[in-house]
């Protein structure tokens, strides 16, 4: 599928019905009430609103309003690429080949003006260099662990995973955009394993 | 469920997992590949990108980061007050009541400070006084016509919706805040009723 020859209103829809998709990417984390595997689009929804309640643990050259496009934007490249999850044995560059060439069709799917905006906005984020960027992905890294503290273990017990992998994996990315979101997270984690260990 | 008694941080996650329960909120319009009901949360994400998407559409007076959060938060209530589709048997006044119920617990959950700005976001998009809240609410009236043309028809032969139904119900409504998206969505829906009477 290429940009539709239509109107520039034929290309916006068809961008949005592509993007539906999204809806179909299955992720390795499970709903807070552990009923089921979520989806790529509702997790891109719950980070947009994980960026509005959590603006306050932005450094001061986070631009939120940006950091929202961003997530709203970031999986899009999922609907090729598929969700690959942070725990699994990934091919970091065959992975990265991939959600360009996703990103070059997806976002080829728009008007020009609006895939190159898209596009520099996703690139951002990848990029992970830009104050918006680093507390994004934060965000991306934050949120999993929180839906596992709820339902359970949810990946972290699907993966066998230590507290130590989850430091190493998880712990050191949300540290970089959002340290005090990862003390938080870290004092939880470790009270979940010592739980485990002794229960 | 009310307010939890911890930090500000503990407040915050509280607020964040309740709202993950948006994603078992199902409505009444189906995916385009029409293989289930699209839920409210997966919802909520897609009118964002449409949002993005079609900003070009908007008015001079629209503040799209604002229209952006409404959509975020327009849906939250339906955790529990449910989604009440438009085809269905409305009474209006009843839902309001449960609705603003919803507002009062689920915002409650959060600080003060933000419980009190999510309100007024929320306020503000269903009051639909406001440009922003009048180009959101058409947003939130265009994507459902644009699934159920990809899907067969959707949630018009569930409810076994006449066309004239479809422009009074929401074709006004899509009319106030993006007159253009009315028409489009119009001339597309007329081929897709005339090829069924026909078909």
């Amino acid at each position: 599928m290429s940009k539709t020859t239509g109107t520039r209103l034929d290309q916006q829809i068809a961008f949005l019905n592509e993007a539906d998709k999204l809806k179909n990417t299955i992720r390795a984390t499970e709903l807070c009430d552990n009923s089921r595997y979520e989806n790529s689009a509702e997790h891109s929804w719950h980070l947009t609103l994980y960026a509005m309640v959590l603006a306050d643990q932005a450094g001061p050259e986070v631009d939120i309003t940006r950091v929202i496009k961003m997530l709203i934007l970031h999986d899009l490249v999922e609907i090729d690429a598929g969700d690959n999850p942070i725990f699994g044995d990934l091919d970091h560059a065959a992975i990265e080949k991939q959600e360009q060439a996703a990103a070059d069709r997806i976002f080829g799917l728009l008007p020009d003006d609006l895939r190159d905006s898209f596009r520099r906005i996703w690139d951002e984020f990848e990029a992970a260099q830009t104050p918006s960027a680093q507390f994004a992905k934060s965000l991306d890294r934050f949120q999993p662990p929180m839906q596992n503290l709820q339902s359970g273990g949810g990946s972290w017990i699907d993966f066998d995973v230590t507290e130590q992998q989850i430091h190493d994996r998880v712990g050191s990315k949300i540290a970089i955009g959002a340290p005090n979101l990862w003390a938080y997270a870290k004092a939880r984690i470790a009270t979940f394993f010592a739980d485990r260990s002794t229960g």
